[in-house]
C-alpha cells in the first residue's frame, strides 16, 4: 500500500487527474481518440451532449497546457486549426477505459 | 475503440469520475485506504495539506452519495461517527493507482 504524505508528488498527480477527470475534458479526449485529428468545429459537433464554445475553448487550454493535446495551426486564410492526442496520452487511454468500464458497471 | 454517442451511458460515468476525479475525493479515498476505518478528527489530520472542515463535509457527503464512502453514526454521546471504504470501492482503487502512477510519470 502507498503510503501518502504531503512530502509525495501526490499534489501535481492529484491536480492532473482532476484536470483530466472533468467531464468535458474525459469526452474531448475520448472524441479525438475516435476521430483522431479534428479541426475545432467539427471536434465541437463531434461532442456528445453539446458544449459551449467558451467551455471547449477552455477545456482544450488545458489539455493543451497538460501536455495531453497537441494544438496545429496552419498559417492559411483563414487559419485551420487542428487539435490531436498527444503520444503520451495513447498511455492514459486505456487506463481512462478501465475507470469508465468500472463507472458503467458501479454507477447507481 | 468504443464508440461514444449521446445515447450510452458515458455521461453518468464522466459525472462520477468527476466526483472522485477531485483532488480531495481522491486524498480521501487514498486516507481511508490507508487507514481504514477513521473518525472525522482522524480522517481530517490525515489528509495530506490541509482541508477545511467545510470541503471534507462536502467530500464526503458527495463520496457517500456515490456509494464510495460508508458512514456510520454510533449512538454515544457525543455521537461517534466512522468513515470508510465501501466494498465497491476496492475494485476501484487499483486502476485509480494506475492512474496516479500515470500521472507521476507524465506530469511536466
Amino acid at each position: 500500500m502507498k503510503r501518502i504524505s504531503s512530502d509525495t508528488p501526490l499534489s501535481p498527480a492529484c491536480r492532473m487527474i482532476e484536470q483530466f477527470g472533468s467531464r468535458w475534458a474525459l469526452l474531448v479526449l475520448l472524441t479525438l481518440e475516435q476521430h483522431g485529428t479534428l479541426r475545432y468545429s467539427a471536434l465541437r459537433r463531434n461532442i456528445p451532449g453539446g458544449i459551449s464554445e467558451r467551455m471547449l475553448a477552455a477545456t482544450l487550454d488545458g489539455l493543451e497546457q497538460s501536455g495531453l493535446v497537441d494544438r496545429t495551426v496552419y498559417p492559411e486564410v483563414p487559419p485551420r486549426v487542428e487539435y490531436r492526442l498527444t503520444p503520451k496520452t495513447a498511455s492514459l487511454l486505456p487506463i481512462l477505459h478501465e475507470l469508465l468500464a468500472w463507472t458503467e458497471t458501479h454507477a447507481e
